[in-house]
């Protein structure tokens, strides 16, 4: 799916990390959250309240989820699910297009 | 309008600038485009097709439009009207946060 139809687009970002970090969040028609985002090079760390599916559309990183000690590489276009109440850090090397969904808990 | 409705949103980003300029494509429910991007720090220079509307919603920069020698401080919100098949150039101060318009011509 290369794009959401009948979606409600919130107009100003989400800015983290001084802008290194943004996004802007999408409703989507079943009323569920994404939200489109932008990493540019640099060490981040994430906190969720819900789980949280990270689809990268585009990218260069590593991410280390949690319970586990090893950071897994990512080139290209992946998906990695992070577990609500967690915490997850990102080590990011080039321009990274991501989708964070935030399924209906 | 904080937010659009009945809208489409492609899911990949429009990149420039080695991702210091990105953006996200919307198409409107009565069929015209609008681009919600970001701007970091640095000069850009950009040419248009059709006319464009540009709304800061949140930034600090310097534009000069085509046809002028002055360069126009913008901090915070504000709006200005790019002519179509023209330049300009942007100087960024601070993370910029914007909505262009694109009228339908």
């Amino acid at each position: 799916m290369s794009q959401f139809n009948n979606a409600t687009v919130e107009k100003a970002a989400n800015v983290y990390y001084g802008g290194k970090v943004t996004s802007r969040t999408v409703i989507l028609q079943d009323g569920t959250k994404v939200t489109l985002g932008i990493m540019l090079p640099g060490v981040y760390d994430f906190g969720t309240e819900g789980p949280e599916i990270m689809e990268i559309l585009s990218g260069d990183l590593k991410v280390l989820l949690p319970g586990s000690e090893i950071w897994q590489e990512i080139k290209g276009a992946e998906t990695f699910n992070v577990p609500g109440n967690s915490k997850f850090s990102l080590e990011v090397f080039g321009v990274t297009d991501y989708c964070c969904s935030y399924p209906a808990m």
